[in-house]
């Protein structure tokens, strides 16, 4: 059913992942800071390959690189993405990934001469990961024309303290389209955004499958800045029934999240809760004081809007309870959360097919890990991602994916290249699916003569 | 049944206080730095005050300062102490006012022409805020030999970061006869040990009391390096199930703790418990990661050997039912908890009759905080301690003591050395207790011929 002469090459995936490794190890893990020396030594070794493969390259004014496999109409393309940067002490599989199998997709049509029906473009996106700078999505919403234009000159780099545009400026890049809120795609041409990467949590390998097809991003709620504001009092001094102790609000309010997790996977919600950071203020806490401010980080997610719903609701409700219990005052401070990313249905199923077709197994599953998908699907471009199995989770230089479940990861990329012969809406999608016969019926063009 | 002619010197102490705001004011509240200038500025003060009334003057090599009116019998002395030190910003009050009232007392009693049966000792002490250096009772622990012999040159000044031995030197005190071992006071030869000090707390002023007589100065567990070591993973990533979140078992250990303290209460159990400090590692956390480690210091205190028990094998039991559910591991780390400090009960019945003799409504109550009384009674001298209602708790410079109730504590005060012929035990006290018979039984000797 797929093209029996295109397969991904997995000897140039191999040789890129530990050349990366090599170039940007920082002797722990690997380091490729957003806007850095050592994202630029990543996004060179797109480059390079894509001229010695004799592909079209490019860069925008932000720094992402193209890689291009010409099509045969070459007003739409087909844009696999994921990002070259990672966290400090990372593990060099991350974002790299996923330009790499797309780089050894296209690599592997390129060799069995097969001309794509419209272009298939790998972009390498710059400054994904927001521990460089504190936003989301950072390279492919600059690319999409999506980024607020006084981004560029407010968020500052974490190492360096310099902004933005200061270190896109020092690479040669131009933050004035930024700026002026001018986009380098247009979403209109993109058939679709593909995305593979590793999963970043324990799933696939807890549960057996070497891949999992994303059916959304979570958004929900995030307070960065959450505030229990109690009243200080002398530890010895202050008796049970007198105090306002921030932290034994801050303990309720914890327990609460938790209960409140428990009740919405009883009832079938998918849900995620997290207290990254939490803690009493250094400048005024001691050992021996009922401390009268908690500060916390709260993070929620969800794929559906009535879970979101729910959430807030019943934070709400919870706060209100404690406030009460305790005489506190909690101040959640600003919503920084994103919105649900929902994948399209239909480039699940035609994933779900060629998956199938190769026998390989696979889970249906939602992301809760943000994604520059997250980005495409946000301009309406229809939005897929694949997840590859991966263990001791990613941001850490344990990251364990084994190259035989990239491989089949990209084997399904490659035969859903290969069988995409024209855009799908997603009603077509649906009446097509992935039936025998629809397999059947398409049409494969083989040998330089068009996909 | 009172000597009429002994009365403390009210106006005295007034313009003690005040003049202690002027010297060691600090534009917001008062700031008296243990073995620092301001602490010797009221150190002198209390020197210069004992002169002018002709009293007797010392100072002991760790720079404790006792103004002594002499009795008849000089081999024993009563010890009226507290401590002239204060917290950053402190109130006025805290430690001075027990300094303030001894002086108004014993100078009441010179301007009486009374003579005391023994010594009477006012002794203001050194260096009990912990907030300096992280020990408790310095002062009077190096004037009765009981500071561990290598503190002064391991404990260090948390503003300058310098040890308490170059502290004692600077001023020109000596730390060697700590290092040796050797005591200033013999506590064979005190009598009794009276400290008067404002609550720190909110009971009297809530209930409506002047006074309060301690029953015992709390003890208990105290971990200030407590730990939950849980796992770091992706805060989108780690599903539900798949986590050691440290986070949530902090939640469920504040939570439990303060269960334990309500079912402590409801079964007649005095205790407090204060989770003064909690944060997650800010070296490693991150607004989306699932925190793997958790701070936290736990302080708690009871006044009961059998409540210490029982909070100590309940935080056991606690701990190992959050570490089964989270798949995290707790570390209390050393228990830096002191030993509860009872109050002499003949003493206390003494400071009660004296206070009913004068129509002072009292509470008998525990202190929760920790006081110089703690250390002489750890020593074997019978112990008592007066509390001086205070508005908004004591370390800030809100610290408010009515002059009305700090007036009754002192005439309490007066009463007490004036009725108190011979040294009482505890069951000569019982016997005597403090019935009428009693009170008209006692002899008082005014006018120069002995109390």
């Amino acid at each position: 059913m797929t093209n029996p002469l295109a397969e991904a090459d997995i000897a140039l995936a191999t040789e890129l992942f530990s050349t990366l490794q090599e170039r940007t190890g920082d002797g722990v893990g690997v380091t490729r800071v957003a806007y850095g020396a050592t994202e630029e030594v990543a996004h060179d070794l797109v480059r390079d390959v894509g001229r010695a493969l004799g592909l079209e390259v490019a860069r925008d004014f932000a720094g992402n690189t193209y890689v291009t496999l010409p099509g045969r109409d070459r007003t739409q393309q087909i844009v696999i993405g994921s990002h070259m940067d990672s966290v400090p002490q990372g593990g060099n599989f991350d974002g790299a990934a996923g330009v790499v199998a797309g780089l050894a997709a296209i690599a592997g049509l390129r060799q069995a001469n097969c001309q794509p029906e419209r272009d298939v473009t790998v972009m390498a996106i710059r400054a994904e990961e927001s521990c460089w700078f504190p936003a989301s999505y950072i390279g492919s919403r600059m690319a999409l024309g999506m980024l607020p234009p006084d981004a560029v000159d407010r968020l500052v780099r974490s190492d360096s303290g310099r902004t933005l545009a200061e270190h896109m400026t020092d690479l040669g890049y131009d933050p004035d389209p930024v700026r002026r809120g001018v986009a380098h795609l247009d979403p209109a041409r993109i058939s679709c955004y593909l995305e593979l990467h590793i999963e970043q949590g324990p799933v696939l390998a807890a549960e057996g499958f070497p891949v999992g097809i994303v059916e959304a991003i979570t958004g929900g709620p995030r307070y960065r800045e959450g505030r229990i504001l109690g009243r200080y009092a002398h530890a010895g001094a202050a008796p049970r029934g007198y105090r306002q102790d921030a932290v034994a609000a801050l303990g309720e309010f914890i327990v609460g999240v938790n209960q409140l997790w428990e009740e919405l996977t009883a009832a079938g919600h998918y849900s995620l809760f997290t207290f990254g950071i939490v803690g009493t203020d250094p400048r005024l806490h001691t050992f021996s004081r009922v401390p009268g401010e908690a500060r916390f980080c709260l993070d929620t997610r969800g794929i559906r809007e009535e879970t979101l719903d729910e959430i807030r609701r019943s934070l709400a409700r919870l706060i209100e309870a404690i406030e009460r219990r305790h005489g506190v005052c909690f101040e959640l401070g600003p919503d920084s959360g994103p919105s649900i990313a929902r994948m399209d249905p239909g480039l699940m199923r035609r994933l779900a097919a060629c998956a199938e077709r190769r026998g390989i197994a696979y889970k249906r599953m939602p992301s809760g890990a943000g994604h520059d998908a997250a980005a495409f699907a946000a301009c309406g471009v229809p939005t897929a991602m694949l997840f590859i199995r991966n263990e001791h989770g990613s941001h850490n230089p344990e990251e364990s994916m084994d190259m035989a479940d990239f491989a089949e990861a990209s084997r399904i990329l490659v035969d859903f290249l290969t069988a995409l012969r024209t855009p799908q809406t997603n009603a077509a999608a649906k009446d097509l699916s992935c039936s025998p016969r629809y397999l059947q019926s398409v049409t494969y063009l083989v040998k330089g003569s068009g996909v």
